[in-house]
């Protein structure tokens, strides 16, 4: 279903092409120091390209470590909403670099099943999705005839947010004032599949402690000490295997209390995302099975329900060979994934009392569980910015608002630093798809998904503007 | 009660003073590669001692790594036992070097609570221990008036057992033909207390395995993934979780079926060995409580119970803060102790048995269980060797025989190779103390105890002399 948005940008691709291809060749690796001017590079070639498409006002904002973009087109009409897109300029490490087909800082344009790919680190996490607004606004405007947006357009675009976003909170808090939105567009994320336009809901928390036991003073000798002391690597082996019951639900005194009972509409639309387990375990997770929390299944288990992994554990001897010892200490790192409305902060008491109840005599604990952690947060799928965003990508993808899955995010990002600082609700357009190998070597981007997002784009400020503030 | 032997050794200690200082200055430290040529010195310091004596036959022994000392001297009496004695004339490591009031090498008499103290690393394992020899030869010649012993003396002093006597074995079988004998004197134990003689009986066997467990094929995000697939590290504390029922008895299939039950008359033997817990809890174990296998005393966990231990663990992210993964593999080290009449390898296959049956599904394991492995040993407690010996040491502690404790190491060594390859019983006379602080800074040797075993040795070699051989 042709429209002046989608009419604007099937005639301008080369100069998203074009644009795309000059900001991946900056290798703006957040997690390499020696890359900070790179970073810098990434963000002056972004400031520069929404000057040149006209925003009135575009600034760098620094923090302690990589520096933010930030712009603001004010609609002229009075009182329409505020709009504040969240994306990121920094990318992923590239290493393995061997397993690249192309360099991933050399864009290369592969013809794939799908149509044509771009090929390059960045080209969809996150480059290619903030790309979209560059050509989407420039459609918005052209197809409506406007001199400004029909809704005042924010952008902050981070540089920090593959190295766990450090200071993207304290940038919220320090420029708060200049913050203010009534919707936060999120464009980080991606869609089921080329032809199933769909919409993240919902992203989960995520608290993390650290565990330290402690036995005897000193490494002792095993032989004159073994079986007669306990062990702090036994110790630590009955307490994380006490971490889940037999059906697979974390023990911790009173995780769950908080948790929202997934409804029955919410697990009738989670069903209608198409979702192949064998192909999905035959992926990156290879001679893997299924396996979580009974009751649920495995699209429910990733992404509406908590969980508790053990991510490393360590203590005693490493090394070749044996070494007859009873360790000192035992180690190991946990993190929760959070869903709505669980808080990170109670996580870590929770923690704590957990490891003191299964202690055995003669082992102590210490429990690091830093404060902080992140929110879950969710999308209500009731509110009009919901709707107009359904209509956008509906448009966008040629099918009906109805048709648009929702999907819910496994992860956690500073998405929930905006709920909670800004205080306004998410809605996420994001172009990327399940195999763009985000994070991997030979990341790409639909070409036709990136063209697809830009059309969304301009047609949500446009349906945003027809939204009541509230 | 004074005999020919003890004056012999009280006029001449002085010798043995100056032999012990001379030979503690060589820094012996096997594990350490750069002091390989001093580890050579110590064996040629040895060898010219012996000569020194009077042994006709003294031959250093080359193995792969350092050499040992090999020295006979033939009784002139036709039918006379031969003894093998076993020792090492390795050290442990120095470090932590800051923590030694005097340097480790640089043998220096310190005025102690029981008399005089020798410190240096060394002082009594194994060097004081092996030094008793030289002196106690010279007194059992000169109180019987001898030109020979009254029994064959082999002396057998390895290079490597600070390192694990990584070619003991193979020596030993390469040597077969030299090493006939009728009984093996291991010299490199000790006694309960200063005035308390005992002989170690028995010491146990290890086993060793590492355990890797796989569960993705690569790490993944714990986001993606994670609370819906198997995570190896939860599989990882659940097995060692089960390495112990609520008994504290090795869960391993089979793992107790030829462990020999101890008898009331060892428990009793064993019983009169003083030990005071809340002591030995306040020393290296500092901090710790008494805690293993059901119905038996620390000392009998310690010494006649067969232990499985967790020597180290890890997998996963072990750096600062958190990193959200389900790691794709997870690893354990562990031991066991064995007791009579328990084989190692045997253990092996126990322990392979066991991970099979207690893995989840899509986590796989391999084993690494080497071969070899080292068996429990035990002295006849009934045997006319043993008759001797306690006679010998009950003669140089003013005792009676009948007085001299019963010890149980719960620590393994070569000795058990001995037994294998040379098919003679095993006797224990060395004259450490648990307050010794062997492998520790500021090891140490009771004077006294050395000139009381340096006796022990002349009355040892005349008291076998009475054995009929087998």
């Amino acid at each position: 279903m042709t429209s002046p948005e989608r009419e604007y940008v099937r005639s301008h691709l080369d100069d998203l092409h074009a644009d795309l291809d000059a900001w991946l060749r900056i290798p703006s690796i957040s997690a390499d120091p020696a890359l900070a001017p790179e970073v810098a590079r990434s963000a002056e070639w972004l400031a520069e390209a929404l000057r040149r498409i006209g925003f009135p006002t575009v600034e760098i904002w620094p923090t302690p470590g990589a520096p933010a973009v930030y712009a603001e087109w004010p609609s002229a009409d009075p009182g329409a909403p505020v709009a504040l897109v969240y994306g990121h300029h920094d990318v992923q490490p590239v290493d393995p670099l061997e397993l690249w087909v192309h360099p991933p800082f050399e864009p290369t344009v592969v013809e794939g099943a799908d149509g044509p790919e771009l090929h390059a680190r960045g080209a969809i996490d996150d480059k290619g999705n903030v790309a979209m607004h560059l050509l989407g606004m420039r459609a918005h405007l052209a197809a409506t005839g406007r001199d400004t947006p029909a809704v005042t357009v924010k952008l902050l675009i981070e540089g920090e947010e593959e190295s766990g976003s450090p200071h993207f909170a304290d940038l919220l808090r320090e420029r708060r004032d200049r913050l203010d939105c009534d919707v936060v567009v999120v464009s980080d994320t991606g869609m089921a599949a080329p032809h199933l336009p769909s919409a993240v809901t919902s992203m989960r928390g995520l608290a993390d402690a650290e565990i330290t036991l402690r036995g005897p003073a000193v490494d002792l000798h095993s032989g004159s000490f073994g079986g007669a002391v306990p062990n702090p690597l036994h110790a630590l082996a009955e307490l994380l295997a006490s971490l889940h019951d037999d059906k697979g639900r974390v023990t911790l005194p009173g995780f769950y209390d908080k948790v929202r009972p997934l409804s029955d509409r919410e697990r009738e639309l989670m069903s209608r995302v198409p979702f192949d387990e064998a192909e999905w375990l035959a992926g990156p997770a290879a001679g893997s099975v299924a396996a979580g929390e009974a009751g649920f299944s495995t699209l429910e288990r990733l992404g509406a329900r908590p969980t508790g992994e053990v991510n490393g554990i360590w203590g005693g001897y490493q090394g070749p060979g044996h070494k007859t010892i009873i360790p000192a200490e035992a180690h190991a790192k946990l993190t929760f994934r959070l869903v709505a409305d669980q808080r990170p902060e109670d996580v870590a008491e929770q923690v704590k009392a957990w490891v003191e109840a299964n202690l055995p005599e003669g082992v102590e604990a210490e429990v690091h569980a830093p404060p902080g952690g992140v929110a879950p947060c969710a999308s209500d799928l009731d509110s009009p910015w919901m709707a107009a965003l359904l209509t956008a990508i509906a448009q966008a993808w040629d099918g009906a608002p109805d048709d648009v899955l929702f999907l819910k995010e496994g992860g956690s990002g500073p998405e929930a630093d905006l709920v909670e600082q800004l205080g306004a609700p998410l809605v996420f357009l994001g172009a990327g798809l399940p195999t763009d190998r985000i994070h991997s070597p030979n990341e790409r981007v639909l070409l036709s998904m990136l063209h697809r997002g830009a059309e969304a784009v301009a047609h949500l400020w446009r349906e945003l503007a027809g939204v009541r503030r509230g």
